[in-house]
């Protein structure tokens, strides 16, 4: 299976023609949009979000991982290996959350170049071929080198920030509920956010703060619009509310 | 086929994870997102649009329908059949409208649970897997119940209101044709609306109504944005003028 | 492989019935949405972007164009041949480009016509079963015209004004790298916009224009939205700016 992660729009203008790649390259093999509007050129909140969602996929699964505000310029191209999946996209520090909590895993440079390499879309010319062949069980093609060598950010094990706004309105964080002691809820400009398990178990209307399908700490209001009430956005601060 | 009707978001992060499921699951079976923007927690609304949107589709289609505030609460997982088609998804009135316009429609509730149940994603973990099993003509993994004991909400059988605002900036009502008398148009707050045909057959910008392409009336401005000029949004109120 | 270009707009609820068509009609057929948010009833931009964009697609491909403010009205359902690809749409105008930059283009008249035809959504009622009869291989169902005999209006080779603005808001123009002397770049309200390759040649924040990744001239802001900052959007004209 071939999973797109990207800030390309929920235009399907650029993940159409990624698409396109695949149907010719990769006939038959299942392709899956995640997620295309992880907020624009935010690298650090995406290596959060990646790492997050890539748990609940099968071992194979390629990503299509493409975050890559540095496109054309001098950032490589790699192909990651970690928990039995491929990740392939820019080294911006995208994969940095993926590399940490893996055992074991590898990282190649991409040699290839495609025969038409435009200046400001690899993720059509060079990513998706190159996810095309993995995805097709084919040898990665280039180089591989050092884990460490990736640009590796100095970032923290969970991050105390809002990543991402779905479309409810909810504010996902990169934290994960072990990183609040239990009881532990959170504030924002504070307003403390009680942790709850679902919606309905608070009134209509109420914040809570809980464990989201994927494994993060995510910031709603049942049946209202958090993030607008509460002004979260990619990059707000959040605290860990000591009880 | 799958059909995806929901009110996740035009964001594919959940609709993603869904389709993620039934590649896995349901491989081969074509899986068509056709609706992922229902306006969001409006359960009354979007079953008049399903059960609208169902006809169109061939006997054995199964319905992935989740607009389901109350996940991870009281309300009960159901399966229904009715008109030949499947119905997966939450017992909160959704389907009301679809079993009212059925004759002999079945009901089960859904007794299977998955290994790993999340508290706010059913749609994933529990509603997925089981549209996969349906469409790959397996038996419900449930009980069957009497319709009857589903939540069927004292709902018109037409509904004078918005119900969906599409992309052109066009209202969807709740109203088929049949309530509306031979030749009579709509009122908004005044404002007196034409019946006419297509949008074509009025002048540039002025106001039309008409049977829409899945049989329920629509306000729409030829080459312009009804929505935005007469203030309407899911739940508006439309007033059927009398000739 | 079917390509859907449309007007349709983000939500699914159009291409979704669509879509639907083809898992019937056209099993096993690649289907890509290439654009569903073409700036609405905009069929000259719309016309300079399907033919850009139809460029990379390999030979066979059928093109499922529908920009249609007519739709329902007196405008004919046509079939057009360029580049050995296919074009399925509304006779208005929108194959005018793909015309002009091809050798020896056909046309043909559409002349079935479905047992059920809505009056406002000939997209999935009749395009939809002929791009998918031309997908699986069948004839044409119509008559061949003169290509001469198709609408064909008074447009030049290339259009200074922007014609799509993507998720990044970067402004794509109708203008190709030939239509701009070497070393020229733009003006936008007497703003000087230089010419570059990538984003990153260019500081953080500064406009750049360069040939995007679909040959055609694009307006963007390295980590920014220059659609905004500079006021553009579909329609706005652009000045090519002599050295």
């Amino acid at each position: 299976m071939i999973v797109l992660f990207t800030d390309f729009g929920v235009t399907r203008l650029y993940t159409g023609q990624v698409k396109a790649v695949f149907a010719r390259n990769a006939r038959g093999v299942p392709v899956v949009d995640l997620l295309d509007d992880v907020p624009a050129y935010r690298i650090q909140g995406a290596a959060y979000l990646l790492a997050a969602l890539a748990e609940a996929f099968p071992p194979g699964t390629v990503f299509f991982s493409v975050v890559d505000p540095g496109v054309g310029g001098a950032r490589l191209p790699v192909v990651v290996r970690a928990q039995r999946q491929w990740f392939v996209g820019p080294d911006n520090g995208l994969f940095d959350l993926v590399l940490r909590r893996s055992e074991r895993p590898r990282a190649w440079r991409i040699t290839w170049t495609p025969p038409r390499l435009s200046a400001t879309f690899h993720g059509r010319d060079l990513f998706a071929p190159v996810a095309a062949a993995l995805a097709q069980g084919r040898a990665v093609p280039g180089v591989e080198c050092d884990v460490g060598a990736l640009r590796r950010p100095e970032w923290p094990d969970d991050l105390a920030e809002v990543i991402y706004v779905d479309g409810y309105g909810n504010a996902i964080t990169g934290l994960r509920p072990a990183a609040l002691p239990a009881g532990a809820g959170l504030s924002v400009d504070g307003i403390r956010i009680l942790r709850a398990r679902t919606f309905s178990d608070v009134p209509q209307g109420t914040f809570l703060c809980y464990e989201n399908a994927n494994g993060l700490i995510e910031i709603a209001a049942n049946q209202g619009r958090a993030a607008n009430a509460l002004a979260l956005e990619p990059g707000s601060a959040v605290v860990i509310e000591q009880v």
